[in-house]
């Protein structure tokens, strides 16, 4: 990595692929768990935003690790691309295949292996979504905490670094996987780390993976830790003058030690929306929706608290609920936001995006963002997880105006800027997939892109794995 | 990194040094903050294990990044190792110079760039310790939990990823840095990521960094996370019949979902090794020490309930303080529990190591481990993070009697291959250096080690970054 040579290192090589016969190897051993149908192809490319659908050339099911080892040892040999799957959740083009390939999806990987309740881990396949996990789970008392929303495969959401709504007390999937197995480019399994809770032995190869998006190993097994499920939970939602008073009551709340478990903006457009599609009568104005778990003494302390903090900045009054009903009607239409968003411009196309900023500068880039859609004559509510400095727009969009179109893509480059301007990042926890490539030389720098230009080469020489994501191909 | 090549891939190369030439370089640049007295070298040596000192040929006492960077890309032009250095605490040679080379002192980087008290971050130098930090935030409420114990440097702690008492909540170095400024092998700066809470943007830099013991790059600025000042906190001592009772209190406590902040573990000759350095007059028998952070009713409220826990496995009576003294008095005791120990056998030499496992294993590990050290005739005191199943023992060693250190030498192997075979990690927090090398293609596995000295390659081509450490040099 001489300084000199940066600018001539790919993030890996590419030779031409010899597709038809890597799908023969593959059909002769995978029989019928290998597809090349056209519709299976294309739901296994990008379907949900505006970037292009770009199937892959074949489909294939492993249902073990060394099925994956195999799928990669024929790709490898053929120079095909390989780009693992789960459940076609992702929002910046991660799972398209822009030079071919092969999508394997995990589907048939979701077996739960183990459960150490005593450790508060667990071992399972990547197909295993976290629904199902925590279905598994719920008679013992243990759960896992990362909640992006989508009933996503808890594989991908270890490939993209996926967090939500809980991240502000549990953390990101960075926090929460102890360990994983992953098939490297030469086909061998790579284990990252150990079940110990913590180790000062080697680099962090977990930590490296995770976020990682398929381009430098295929996840085959995670090891995650658990919680025990909290005593109480209560939750509530609490009305404020304003984004800017709103995050200060959130800023507040987090530097008095209160362990809020989600703290949820809703802009007063997106409680607009809410109201109409969840028949909910909350004031228009910026909400902070919170959750709070302990002991019923502790939950109860803890809303109290908030609520005193809230009165202080304006809002108000900060109605709780401890009752589960009560608590699924609130987090049922934040949930349900994105449906409630859309219903905002019936026919249009919602492109969803997130930045993240230190929790300083949130209210100030939520407020300019807001003024950036009204001077565009756009629509787009948002919904931030606000203890994080995170938040998501919903963009409706006429996807045949081109006009529109085009303000709306002008008006994404002038968001991802404006979160870096304010030291943030261009994505909280969407991840980078082929749609916000272009923002990371601002974001890193040359050196930081440097170095991950060497390791991808160091790991992925042929760029055989989930290529033209993260890294541009060359 | 195809499977053919593994075994040929050193981890970076090394071309013979011109010292001379770069010390003359360096001397030109720096004046008399370059430094080749013996004293001085051998300081900057490994002194405190078994591990010889190894002296670097120079030190050099950077003021600033830019320092640095001329630093090692002097060093680079000549091919001299550069090795950095925070305090000296590190306790498995992290710091000794086996290829020669220069030692970068970080004495005089040591200012507080910034607070972010909304944030809850602040900016450093490396050369900062926790100590100098906290002392500097006390007045904003806000502190920075990682203890491991001496007043490390935090660049240092960054590099060796430190934890400590604190981490079963806090979490250890790798969850608490946000951000670093690194010199690279090449001499540029790279910020491995930004002041955002979180980000799903490229691979994870700062945890490659974080733990990579200055064989990757020197850490040249750090962001950490900050923590709110609790309102209240109280801590307690609690006796159980065996270690098995003990840390099966801490995994109910944890398992409740009771926040402790610290649960350490003193094993009966601990006990009776503070007693008598610390005028105690504890019953000896295993002990856990705890400290509970929150409210003022929620500490009353988790110390009760880890009472009744306690009381339940046969331990008790749990004796709690919230007053400042009486706390201070019991982690005083804690905190020189490694001079107690000393006092078992005055004149001999300590040796401390540490290995951690999964908690279900804990009191297999601490047990067969204890049983060990009697069946030798060597004595070692056991203290424990067992909340995270982390346990450090300080071996009481004749360092001038051949047969008790053959013995000792021994009794380590077989410590971390007992820790491996428990699923665990030959270290929970003091880090590899040289001392923990031959143990980590057990705990990691080829295909682990491969990718780690293909990343040392791709970062490190020409091994300048503290050869010899972490991964052996060919």
């Amino acid at each position: 990595m001489e300084s000199s040579q940066r600018d001539a290192v790919p993030a890996g090589r590419m030779d031409t692929p010899t597709t038809d016969a890597a799908i023969r190897d593959l059909t002769a051993a995978f029989g019928n768990r290998l597809v090349t149908s056209q519709a299976v192809r294309e739901q296994h490319g990008n379907t949900l935003t505006w970037i292009p659908n770009q199937p892959p050339d074949a489909v294939v099911f492993p249902q073990s690790a060394e099925d994956v080892q195999q799928i990669v040892r024929i790709c490898a040999r053929y120079r095909v691309p390989v780009i693992p799957y789960g459940t076609g959740t992702s929002l910046e083009g991660h799972i398209n295949a822009p030079f071919g390939g092969v999508s394997v999806d995990f589907r048939d990987m979701n077996r739960i292996l183990a459960v150490h309740a005593e450790d508060l881990d667990c071992v399972i396949e990547p197909g295993v979504t976290r629904k199902m996990l925590n279905d598994h789970l719920r008679d013992q008392g243990l759960f896992f905490p990362i909640d992006p929303g989508a009933d996503a495969s808890l594989g991908g959401m270890a490939a993209t670094r996926a967090s939500g709504t809980n991240a502000v007390r549990y953390g990101t999937m960075k926090d929460n996987v102890l360990a994983m197995k992953v098939v490297l480019a030469n086909g061998e399994i790579m284990t990252t780390s150990r079940r110990a809770r913590k180790s000062s032995s080697g680099y962090d190869l977990t930590r490296l993976m995770v976020g990682s998006e398929g381009t430098l190993g295929v996840i085959v097994e995670l090891t995650l830790k658990l919680h025990g499920i909290p005593e109480a939970i209560s939750a509530g939602i609490c009305p404020f003058p304003s984004v800017e008073a709103a995050c200060n009551a959130t800023i507040l709340t987090i530097q008095s030690g209160i362990p809020v478990a989600r703290i949820e903006l809703l802009d007063a457009l997106q409680v607009r929306a809410s109201n109409a599609y969840s028949k909910l009568s909350l004031p228009e104005t910026p909400m902070l929706l919170c959750e709070f778990h302990g002991s019923e003494a502790g939950v109860a302390e803890q809303a109290q608290r908030f609520g005193e903090i809230a009165k202080d900045l304006g809002g108000g009054p900060f109605e709780w609920a401890t009752r589960a009903e009560d608590r699924t009607r609130l987090w049922q239409a934040r949930h349900d936001g994105y449906w409630a968003a859309r219903g905002l411009r019936p026919g249009a196309s919602a492109l969803a995006t997130d930045v993240c900023v230190p929790i300083s500068r949130l209210a100030e880039c939520v407020t300019e963002t807001q003024r950036d859609v009204k001077e565009n004559g756009l629509v787009a509510p948002i919904v931030g997880h606000v203890g994080d400095g995170n938040f998501h727009l919903s963009l409706l969009l006429d996807m045949n105006d081109e006009n529109e179109v085009k303000l709306a893509k002008k008006f994404l480059e002038r968001l991802a800027e404006r979160a870096l301007r304010m030291e943030g990042t261009c994505t909280g926890e969407h991840g980078v997939g082929q749609g916000k490539m272009k923002y990371l030389p601002a974001e890193h720098g040359a050196p930081a892109m440097t170095a991950m230009r060497a390791i991808k080469q160091a790991l992925d020489p042929f760029n055989l794995l989930n290529p033209g994501k993260i890294l541009p191909t060359k």
